[in-house]
């Protein structure tokens, strides 16, 4: 077998672990035996050594520079993925409180999120998309039925299954916005201000899997009780600078080189939403271009920068699609079974190469298959 | 800069995260890129992807062989370290239960676990080992009060911290044995079938930090609650083989690869136990042949083959004593504060010739300090 072959890497639209940058992949094969200095990997040096703990405060130096994170925000780094924080979110912030908590349900994640929040106090759910399989969102200017009391009002800022995406936060008031962040974050530039809480599982444009970031006021700190279980109560993370145990640590040093990826080579996330409109706009050109052979599933207005959802005519088609393109080195491209198809999940890494390529492969598919 | 320098290995004593086998680390950095036959890094490719599925069931049939795990038993990948573990077991396996569980203190590990046990419901404690400092342990043959319908009987089986490991389960009759192995799994054979549950975080023998192996039995599945949060519920996990939510695939491909290594190039549990008894007893001759200038921590009958801990005469000597080593490339030996004085972890991947380094160290430095 020859190992050139073998060792080639293609354009992965996977959803998630996904493609990351290949500088940070250099980098990180570069030092894996010895980190400069250490004498040993990043696998295998102590949480509380320094090198360690230097790479934990670049981290949050970086992300708090990409994304202008203001003072009175605490950053962590946790494990267990969205899915635990879909827990450790109403555990934290609803138990106690005297009114519940706003759910948007914009996709799956969104449901999920709600599900687990059921599990832990009164759940109130303004906005529901489920009659059009959350084909869309809320307007940006709907007045939302949020109890102005309420604990937060939680909503997904990406859903990767179905591919919609919120331009802005959405109108709630004084309730405090808690953002599943997960597939998009550090994609575009965010106001954090507006948030009393962000998270995002790494996996899709920060990182590997095993870590999550949360972003969190301190205010809303004060609300976890002594009560909790240590590891699902956000203040043993916060005040010990996420090393209430032992973090992944690894998949925190490579958040830290995508950070710098972002920064340095790509220019800070006003650059980075750029070349993301930039990627997605060549992709839903071509569907709008079909005549109905690339039907997408986002409502037009609501559509992803992230994750590209369509239908082709029948699904042998898209199985052919599917293999076809993975004929060509484009991988991953099949849909979620809940919305079916094909998703081109197009991350700060899928490099303009990768979709320009994806383009003219969906160009040629349908000049040999429609009509 | 002299890279050449910059990147030379030490031998590194760190007690977790930990010296993983060279072997393991040269696989790992040429495969980053793309792993063969994927077009992608592991750290790139989707937990559902054929590739990961083969990566996870290898890692379960090497665990399998390596354990010798009967029918019967789930192995699981989680996230959150032995911290979360401490929480979740109790929430599933003591929750809703007639009689409380029983909790062995043996030192910093089981102290921590008891106290979440505690805020889930009725623990007692057999045996508490903190008069003397955790120095030892319950006697082989020493009946403990364990009531015969408790939840579960607890215990760790080597304590990272003070330096002592059981030698074989605790009695306890039909009570189920609930076992934190983090600091010795896969570090010696083990009658699995004397188990109920059996869990380790990876970062000391058996990979990175970021996961933690959990070997249950299926009848104690059987105890989790519908109620439970989705992610903290063991049947979760073990109903969609470790996929519920996305795991930390990286850390379970570095598992895989150390378990092949124990398997293939130590030839399997009973040879890497020869081994491991061998490395501590260079160290622990070295202790009893000093005239009381190292003076072990564990009582001898107690004294653990992972970590090595002990005292010399001043805290002075201490400090010299660990920079002095760092100086000849022999890092991380400095004791834990509630221990104080050294401690040398000698998992699994540290080479023998690191152990009999360190030796010769302790009999240069006693020659030039002692009298």
């Amino acid at each position: 077998m020859d190992s050139a072959v073998t060792t080639a890497r293609i354009y992965n639209f996977s959803p998630g672990p996904a493609v990351l940058p290949l500088p940070v992949l250099e980098q990180a094969q570069r030092e894996l035996l010895a980190l400069p200095g250490c004498g040993a990997s990043i696998l295998e040096i102590s949480h509380r050594s320094p090198a360690f703990i230097e790479i934990l405060a670049q981290t949050k130096s970086r992300l708090t520079q990409l994304l202008g994170i203001p003072a009175g925000y605490q950053i962590l780094f946790l494990q267990g993925g969205s899915r635990l924080l879909f827990s450790m979110i109403p555990m934290n912030l609803l138990r106690g409180r005297a009114v519940g908590a706003e759910y948007l349900l914009t996709g799956s994640w969104g449901q999920y999120a709600c599900t687990e929040a059921r599990r832990e106090g009164p759940v109130h759910v303004p906005w529901d998309g489920r009659e059009t399989n959350y084909d869309r969102l809320p307007a940006e200017d709907q007045p939302l039925a949020v109890d102005p009391a309420a604990a937060y009002l939680h909503f997904t800022s990406n859903e990767t299954i179905q591919g919609v995406q919120f331009r802005s936060e959405p109108l709630c008031g004084e309730v405090p916005l808690v953002c599943d962040a997960s597939s998009d974050f550090l994609s575009r530039p965010l106001d954090v201000s507006r948030y009393g809480l962000i998270y995002a599982c790494a996996q899709k444009n920060a990182g590997p899997a095993g870590v999550t970031i949360v972003i969190v006021r301190d205010d809303l700190l004060e609300r976890s009780q002594d009560e909790l279980p240590g590891y699902l109560n956000f203040r043993s993370h916060a005040e010990q600078d996420s090393l209430y145990n032992t973090p992944p640590t690894f998949a925190i040093y490579l958040v830290n080189l995508v950070a710098r990826w972002l920064l340095e080579d790509l220019g800070g996330l006003d650059q980075v939403a750029l070349r993301n409109e930039r990627k997605a706009a060549l992709l839903y050109a071509e569907l709008d271009a079909s005549e109905g052979f690339y039907r997408g599933h986002a409502q037009p207005e609501c559509r992803s920068r992230m994750n590209v959802t369509f239908r082709l005519p029948s699904a042998e088609l898209e199985s052919r699609f599917v293999a076809e393109a993975a004929a060509q080195d484009l991988g991953e491209l099949k849909g979620h079974r809940s919305v079916g198809g094909i998703r081109a999940s197009i991350y700060n890494a899928m490099p303009l190469e990768g979709v320009e390529a994806l383009r003219q492969f969906m160009r040629d598919f349908r000049a040999r298959h429609a009509g």
